[in-house]
């Protein structure tokens, strides 16, 4: 994963790169690149653009993150600064878990919008994930949830993954529903666990980073491929929509 | 580009890739390799994955894809069949135009259901697309088209680059709504045009591959981004849906 990432920065004079890098490859960069490294935490790429662009007119600046740059406003941001103070620049696209999910067996083309799942806090309880995702079921296509940090770490110690609002389950999504978990998708010890959301609340799937597909509707070869992760029975209760569609 | 997707693939003993790599790559891989490589065409990824599968049990087989290799559903069945044969497989993932898009400057999170555009001949007049763009719209999101190879030919004689059936303008989609038209994104010479449908019928954007966007509603650092690739007037009769937020 990193070779790929890395190997087309090697010309950046400077290299920032962002704190979600630390914790995936636990300070083998700079060692890998025989050079130092500034590490960018959320402060630095949020509001210190000024101090990542800084010099960016007499050298080279490479900005590094994990994915492709353009999944987070924060880089569209870094672009028009650097636009604006006429600074010339360079994305290396990269893979990202919008498009290496896939590697569950979900077709691509097949997901509707994606979500950021997060849990209810005293103050906080936003619901148009959920709508985001039954939207997406009724029309019969996948969603891909991103987990936010505070439940990553909740999953790191080992328990639940994602908890739907209890009073919401009248509608598109139940405890039946099949999920899929993925974790730290392209790495050696990457996870895919296929079950019912039920089934995926017991399942450990290691350190971060974490994502969730709800599925839609369902193609047989989608169906064979969620096999290959699925936990015993997780595809024993599916409903045929038509000859080549099924649904849980 | 060529460097981050072969760079894992030095220890493939038999590399097998597909014909649209070498359409972008045009000769240069078996230089790069320092060895030769097998061309598969469509007949071959298709239906030869015995061919391709040979010899796995006995020396590593490597095979070459553009973009990640699961946005296409032949490539789930060659991992099937590598499983059902006992073929231990591996994935590398890559940028993939489901999220090197994001360069154009509209967030990844806001596209709905991916889309293939086609054009219409005698016998075959498909309106789902069309429908799934509107749909998209009405939810606000944006729409990834895909120009199939028919149109890419049109595309890169110069003429237009899409162009909807005329008797369904009455709905979301007019010859005014904002779009943006990308080719040969990640590539040197990518180019990326932002401009109205009617804009982007003259807009020559080089050889393929080709893809456009059709836009939902717009954050205004979405519109600042899109701005950078802008034809004139394009952005000029944005409609304010509230405060934040725009369409076409």
């Amino acid at each position: 994963y990193s070779e790929r990432m890395l190997l087309s920065l090697l010309n950046g004079k400077r290299i920032t790169f962002k704190k979600l890098i630390n914790a995936l490859f636990s300070g083998s960069l700079e060692s890998f690149y025989g050079r130092s490294l500034v590490l960018a935490d959320r402060d630095l790429v949020e509001q210190g653009a000024e101090q990542i662009l800084k010099d960016a007119h007499e050298t080279d600046v490479a900005f590094l993150v994990v994915g492709d740059p353009f999944g987070a406003t924060t880089h569209s941001d870094l672009v028009l600064r650097a636009v604006h103070a006429g600074i010339p620049y360079k994305v290396i696209h990269n893979a990202s878990i919008m498009n290496a999910v896939g590697c569950c067996g979900l077709q691509l083309y097949n997901f509707g919008e994606t979500v950021s799942l997060v849990f209810w806090t005293d103050s906080w309880k936003p619901e148009s994930f959920y709508d985001k995702i039954c939207k997406n079921r009724k029309s019969g296509l996948h969603t891909l949830g991103f987990l936010k940090q505070s439940v990553q770490m909740f999953v790191s110690r080992g328990k639940k993954i994602y908890e739907p609002p209890r009073f919401m389950t009248v509608s598109g999504l139940t405890e039946d529903t099949v999920c899929v978990g993925v974790a730290r998708l392209g790495s050696d010890d990457q996870s895919i666990r296929t079950g019912t959301l039920r089934q995926l609340e017991s399942c450990d799937l290691g350190a971060p980073l974490h994502s969730l597909v709800v599925t839609g509707q369902l193609h047989p070869l989608e169906v064979d491929m969620l096999r290959l992760s699925a936990e015993p029975g997780a595809l024993g209760h599916l409903t045929m929509v038509d000859g080549s569609t099924y649904t849980s």
